[in-house]
């Protein structure tokens, strides 16, 4: 990407609305929208982060009436200068001013690349820029708590805290190569020891948040299993149903359309489809076990559903049996539900056997316990609860932290073999290295291409 | 609705984008995007048409970084204090951010009501409202100029000119009432039959030009007719990929998803789906003809498909002479499309007997002559071509021109069977009254519910 361009592009949601946000960012900002004025001289003079009313006009035909606002280098999102063009919402006008905005010099905006020049310009650190993406994307209340914690730089601060304990190691080594003459290594190696071994604990541990960081920023996999006509798509159509109706209930707002998410107590929850997958023994081997059971797998919640008017307790327990052979329950919620209880007039006196299990009675059909499911539901993943502690969310800082993890093993060996200090240093290097890499300290035009890359356009 | 709420709502497209806007107005706007902020006080002292940019929080948890423009009354677009929040666009934010105005005490604003206030506090004249709608909801060249000319004053200068002539007979007729004793009669008589007969012709001309207003605006319909297999849903699917091709040129714009439109020389076209339309008789009769050739009559523009490789000149003679019998081509344009010239090695020598005939050769599965086509097509809907004209655009506007020409006809009448004076004026006295309407200055709620209603919600 060229950064001495000036980039323009729509950065509200394509279609058409009352209003249209278009963004121009570059050192020829000014001059650029001012070709779409009668009076340019007026833009140019009107005081900065001031909005205003003007007249679009290509040559001589009004286009639009539409509000400037002047944001002035470096006071501006992504530090340059910048116009945001607020014009009516028509498809139409929008891509007509784009194309005067193209004309008149600007080129199109890369995805990503507003964010890119703020990161760049200073204006904020790569964690927080990514925070920005994570923020327009997030669906649930539990995700966007956790891009606007980074975004507000607490994630840059826990890394900023690391970077410092790291810092001090190096120093503790400094001090033994400036006297290595002496004796003093011993002494200094046990602080070094002790605080390696406490880093490392914290880096394990921000390790280990990242499967329930990245959970929640995606959304938690769920899968309703169970044989067929036990009722699995009624309950999904009324799990998505009552979240759909909740959301609608403010006309002019729609959700993306991400089918099969749905919410909890802020927590999204997302539909792993196991179309096909039937629990007996037989049935599932014809439909291929390994493909199945990999599906279940990826879910980090199972509700296995019966039909409580076809099954006893003894089919239940065998099915159970079966399932625990070929899934690996560990870490995962287990929900047993039973359907249809609005089917049966003796319920739940003929059920008294089932006791030695927690089961959620419900009948989808009827929207029975619907609410009670969701509670235990809810209950259960106390792990994914609503957090402002730092997790780790994004991959790219899971895959230095793996390194920064693995570098400190390298160290710890080093050490046990009696290494010199000077290679035990280059170690330390590296993982002061990795933690630029984080921050955006360190960083190259691939690794930024690649991370603004997935940005939304207009960002 | 109570113009007294203040009112909230999203203005930009739905979905997800870099950023979106959310609109909140009334005489509590201030007071209410308070309630989100930390230091409400900074708000309220900050200048007027200022960006600046705050935390919004639900208590103490932060929700976005946003910048908001404060337009003080009557400086805003709706003519009351307003507040634009423009927020990090994701589909959850804008939720949260709606729910907390909601619960700070705004309400959902009505579609239109930002633009209903707007006119009600003096900001614009109805034509001008109904202008910004149009806008909106423009997807050409030729109707947003429609719109643009409108929202200008354009039309409601037209129609305050006509108002003044109309004045000037009521001067004429009061003179007339003043000396009806004494024998100034038929001098003033003479010029007021001149002026009505003047006025009656504009009249007449501006309810002329609402079909093609009404056209332009909604885009020709055009129907594309012939036998089975001669390739119509080919030429129709070219037509139209060609469109979209041009659309989707600038990366992040979409048009509305509008099926089945294209556009030539900025003048938008609108398929009518005739499917089961076959032009043999005896096919047509099997399908019922009224039912197709009330489709065909909603055309404006029929291409008449002929396969050159499977028929005669004959042939397609015939089918014209049965089209002709049945269908009313008097302001229609009518272009015979000869399809699948790719598909012969002898052309064009082979159809030197079809030269009494304006034809268009054509390929449209190899793509070619389309350009030709829409030439053509373009040469000849030249009355709707791109206008700076007043024209009628509004069903409103035109069924009170009906009513003003109807009364002008019943002052002729009722001059020529010599009726008192004051019962002319009753007539005049209507027209003034019609006029009021269109413009705005008499109106009732009804009619505003009705106008506003149609609007997109935040406008």
């Amino acid at each position: 990407m060229n950064m001495v361009d000036t980039i323009c592009s729509i950065a509200t949601p394509p279609g058409r609305g009352a209003l249209a946000v278009i963004r121009v960012s570059g050192s020829k900002a000014f001059e650029i929208t001012g070709k779409l004025l009668k009076d340019p001289q007026k833009m140019l003079s009107q005081d900065p982060n001031q909005a205003k009313l003007y007249e679009l006009y290509d040559t001589e035909r009004l286009i639009d009436q539409a509000v400037l606002i002047k944001y002035v280098a470096p006071k501006s999102f992504s530090g340059e200068d910048m116009v945001e063009i607020i014009c009516h919402g028509s498809t139409y006008i929008q891509e007509q001013i784009l194309q005067l905005l193209l004309q008149a010099g600007a080129r199109m905006a890369q995805p990503g690349e507003f964010s890119m020049r703020a990161f760049l310009n200073g204006k904020m650190d790569l964690p927080q820029a990514e925070a920005v993406s994570d923020l327009i994307n997030s669906q649930s209340e539990a995700s966007h708590r956790l891009a606007i914690n980074q975004l507000k730089g607490n994630f840059t601060n826990r890394i900023k805290e690391l970077r410092a304990q790291f810092v001090q190691l190096a120093a503790l080594m400094e001090l033994e190569l400036d006297f290595s003459e002496e004796d003093v290594e011993f002494a200094d190696r046990k602080q070094f020891n002790q605080l390696l071994d406490e880093l490392q604990t914290d880096v394990t541990a921000l390790i280990q948040s990242f499967k329930v960081g990245n959970v929640i920023k995606h959304g938690i996999p769920v899968a309703i299993i169970g044989k067929p006509n036990v009722g699995k798509s009624t309950l999904l159509n009324v799990l998505l149903d009552e979240d759909r109706a909740i959301v609608s209930h403010i006309p002019g707002t729609t959700r993306d359309t991400i089918e099969d998410n749905f919410t909890i107590d802020g927590i999204n929850f997302r539909f792993i489809d196991t179309a096909g997958i039937r629990i007996t023994k037989d049935e599932v081997e014809s439909f291929g076990i390994e493909r199945t059971f990999k599906a279940i797998d990826r879910a980090e919640v199972i509700l296995y559903l019966v039909d409580i008017t076809d099954t006893t307790i003894e089919e239940v327990e065998q099915e159970l049996l079966f399932l625990e052979n070929e899934i690996d329950f560990i870490n995962k919620v287990f929900i047993i539900v039973a359907n249809k209880i609005d089917k049966l007039e003796d319920f739940p006196s003929r059920f008294s056997t089932w006791n030695e299990y927690e089961i959620v009675y419900i009948s989808a059909r009827k929207n029975v316990n619907i609410d009670l499911l969701k509670e235990v539901l809810a209950s259960q993943i106390n792990k994914y609860a609503i957090t402002d502690n730092t997790l780790l969310t994004n991959v790219r800082h899971y895959d230095l932290f793996l390194k920064i993890e693995s570098s400190i093993k390298q160290i710890k060996e080093g050490l046990a073999e009696g290494l010199p200090t000077d290679i035990i240093t280059i170690d330390l290097n590296h993982i002061l290295h990795y933690l630029g890499e984080i921050t955006g300290e360190i960083t190259t035009d691939e690794i930024l291409n690649t991370i603004f890359g997935h940005f939304c356009i207009g960002k």
